[in-house]
């Protein structure tokens, strides 16, 4: 199969959003994506860009996505975050997805960062089992937390 | 007890690294710290810094630190990640840690974000507590992954 991986554009921000929607159905959480394609546009393209996309074309058609950033390490300085790897469904198993993981693993090594993170759903074996083939590592023993705007306009409330 | 929570500064960066590694000898992990003070300076203090630091002093010395920074999420958009809160030592139990926790949320509610977020050890009961009670959300269904330097070189190499 034919297909081109490059870095997105901001007229790509449309199509990349209906990717998000796409993953967030198949994570479960279809009501989770509250975001714009006016704040992708925004974060992703103006001054300081917050995030890095890389895309892959099939025909013209945007089929896959891999959204990653920087973050910063106390431990190992400055880090790359994997956010994203989406393949349009009806294009899984055809490589695009490993094509978008080696892309984003290319463009850590010429970024030289000492470490690359992401998180995955502990039941999807089939991404878990895909990763720990390439050589990353499966760190179970930490828990995410998060508070959203509510829980912190909450909490502040009652300092 | 008195204590001042102050933005830290260039200088405070040898303190800072003290506390990191204090912190990873907590985590059980005293040998993963391969971050020096001049990257914290360079990466925290120089164009566009990839993070904030919160300081807790007391009686002018550094007890206490929280580091922010800026994470986007594709569901959410532009978040606050809290990297570390540590708390000297002999410093625990006093109120300390809670301030540089208000203080971050403080910060966040004053970004505007939708979500902050952070990660905790599941072994570590007494801050799992500690988030709960504030309104925070522990997901046990994700798993961090990550690629050092080494994989990731290894990985690319054999592309």
């Amino acid at each position: 199969m034919d297909y081109v991986i490059r870095t997105a554009k901001e007229q790509d921000m449309v199509d990349v959003l209906g990717l998000i929607r796409e993953l967030a159905i198949f994570e479960k959480e279809p009501d989770a994506v509250e975001i714009t394609v006016e704040e992708l546009v925004n974060e992703g393209f103006r001054d300081n860009p917050l995030f890095h996309c890389f895309i892959a074309e099939v025909a013209d058609e945007i089929v896959g996505i891999a959204l990653v950033y920087y973050r910063f390490s106390t431990w190992k300085g400055r880090s790359i975050h994997l956010e994203d790897l989406i393949v349009k469904e009806s294009m899984r198993g055809t490589g695009l997805g490993s094509a978008l993981y080696a892309e984003v693993l290319k463009y850590a090594q010429s970024k030289g960062v000492r470490r690359v993170e992401w998180v995955v759903l502990d039941w999807n074996t089939h991404a878990i089992d895909f990763y720990e083939k390439t050589g990353a590592k499966l760190l179970k023993n930490w828990h995410l937390v998060q508070m959203d705007k509510e829980g912190v306009n909450k909490f502040v409330s009652k300092l």
